[in-house]
């Protein structure tokens, strides 16, 4: 889909060819037939959506898995591993606040090629940073040494969401034209496009040592900055009636938001423009706008989707929660996908 | 701690280093501090057991995570992957089950070097089977592609239990002398000491299409067999007040015993010689029985801790759900760690 020109970089052309990857997503999930008896709890499908939910009794649960992917091989070639370690519980518990879950329990998954014990310390600072400002407990993990099958560390975790007494899941089914699009920024590249901005690093002559013109730290270090946390965003938000949807700016950058209503068009005509590493990498690796904002999150981490008349109360809770750059992004109308206008830019839905 | 003769193969040997996985795992966990408030449900905190467990309103609910490590390669080499697709789901319940929890959903972390469509359908069958047996439901998952982090697949996944009305976890807290430990036999090495296994299968001229004396099948197709599920088995006996402790015999064999205990002595003075797949992998590589019973099940999955006068019923009720070969493998007495006493073998503990 993207149309970078010959000599610009695209997530197909750094070896990851997203239509093979969703054909094959495609082909494990129709092998899945069995569906569990309701002795085993009550499986809520969402397809497509950020967390799976069970009903437990009288509780419903969500569930959700990420890894860092390659930001690994950042971090190992930057030998720096408590940025990654906050990363790895932020992708997670931000899946869970975009289904308006509250973070109860994270387990991390380590796969290494050798038990480096600094290495393992320094990702337990990050998780302990992370689920600190999660506010929720690790509970468990798995460290696998695989020598012959990681190159470095591939890192990933599970997080286990609930909803307390009066909140119920947030889903994107009430979302409906009219409705504002309130934009969290982002604190960089997040843990998604990794691929890509890696390969645009490599091909500079002072590689993540380069600082661009503006930047206090190196390319490196700025990717390598850790996710931001949207839970305590979500907490002070999510029993409004206003609030309609929950969006994380993860893989697949803007198109995310299809995930939450496919019957509507979502139009960030206030999208803020790209600036900082965003505007960086799409012109150092000459990276077309429709790859760009397909692939990063291009400075907005988290939308929230609400009512218009909910726009002052959101905003006013957010800015008292640590969100006071909250602003609106755009609004939802008739049709379907994720428009740009003001660039032209077209997506027809997630996948 | 492993004694292997000057040839023989040891985990060390073959590049897994017991103590600086440890050490690197406590140095991990030391880093991680936070405790979150009861407001993000109460933890349970549960030492180096099978599972985490949340309290969630008036449910609680058991985490567990693993992957299935370096059998991944070995599928690789053979090309098979529905095998391995049932044992993510089956180590991971068997964990479950380990706590006396009934499992719920379960989500799969897939990393890739390439997404072959073929490959992920095996998978996906693999996993439809697992979740069948364990009656439970994918709810989600992650597949990314990643070629320049892993070689092959790095497979896993993280299950969610929770307690049906009138059960409670089964922690192996109420355990002392003189109760009884009654063995599920194995479906064979399951997904644990594939390292070593495979390092013997390499030394052979035919490699893992050897045919050991009086096997039907190739070694290959012997190691790949996947994990036997022991919900069932769980879920028969779960309600008995005389059951006391569960062990899932996994990475560190006959070891795990002592996850449920530290305070008692496992005496494992009825398990079953050494035969089949165990005897040849020992003989092949000559491999101490030390280090074998501390890496592999040799030939006992799960094993059951009940008070005496409750062996006759659970030995029943297992025979009537499917484990008509369960047997006592011994009991509980004064001391502590897992003692083999027919083949002088101790150890003192799990880690």
């Amino acid at each position: 889909m993207g149309r970078p020109g010959r000599r610009g970089l695209s997530y197909a052309g750094v070896g990851v060819d997203r239509a093979a990857s969703a054909e094959g997503v495609r082909r494990l999930l129709s092998a899945v037939r069995y569906r569990a008896p309701s002795s085993s709890g009550r499986h809520v499908p969402l397809p497509g959506h950020y967390a799976g939910l069970l009903r437990i009794g009288r509780e419903t649960v969500a569930l959700t898995t990420d890894t860092i992917g390659t930001k690994g091989l950042l971090a190992r070639e930057l030998n720096r591993w408590e940025e990654v370690g906050e990363d790895v519980v932020a992708i997670n518990v931000n899946d869970l606040a975009a289904v308006g879950a509250r973070p109860g329990a994270i387990v991390d998954t380590i796969s290494l090629n050798r038990p480096v014990p600094e290495v393992l310390a320094a990702i337990g600072r990050g998780i302990d940073r992370g689920i600190r400002k999660a506010r929720c407990s690790l509970v468990g993990g798995e460290t696998a040494i695989v020598p012959e099958l990681v190159r470095g560390v591939d890192l990933g975790a599970t997080a286990l969401g609930f909803y307390p007494p009066g909140r119920r899941p947030i889903t994107g089914q009430r979302i409906r034209p009219r409705d504002r699009l309130l934009g969290l920024p982002s604190s960089g590249v997040h843990a998604n496009g990794l691929t890509l901005a890696r390969r645009v690093g490599s091909s500079l002559s002072r590689g993540f040592l380069h600082r661009r013109s503006g930047a206090t730290r190196t390319l490196g270090a700025e990717l390598l900055t850790p996710t931001r946390c949207y839970v305590p965003a979500v907490e002070a938000i999510a029993k409004l009636s206003e609030v309609t949807g929950l969006a994380h700016i993860s893989g697949g950058g803007v198109r995310n938001l299809s995930r939450l209503a496919p019957d509507v068009a979502f139009n960030l005509s206030r999208w803020p423009a790209p600036r900082g590493i965003f505007r960086f990498l799409g012109e150092a690796g000459n990276i077309s706008p429709h790859e760009m904002f397909q692939t990063f999150n291009m400075g907005v981490g988290f939308v929230v989707a609400c009512r218009p008349k909910g726009v002052g109360e959101i905003l006013r809770r957010l800015a008292r929660t640590g969100y006071a750059d909250a602003m609106e992004v755009g609004s939802v109308g008739l049709g379907r996908g994720v428009h740009l206008p003001q660039l032209h830019l077209s997506y027809e839905g997630y996948g």
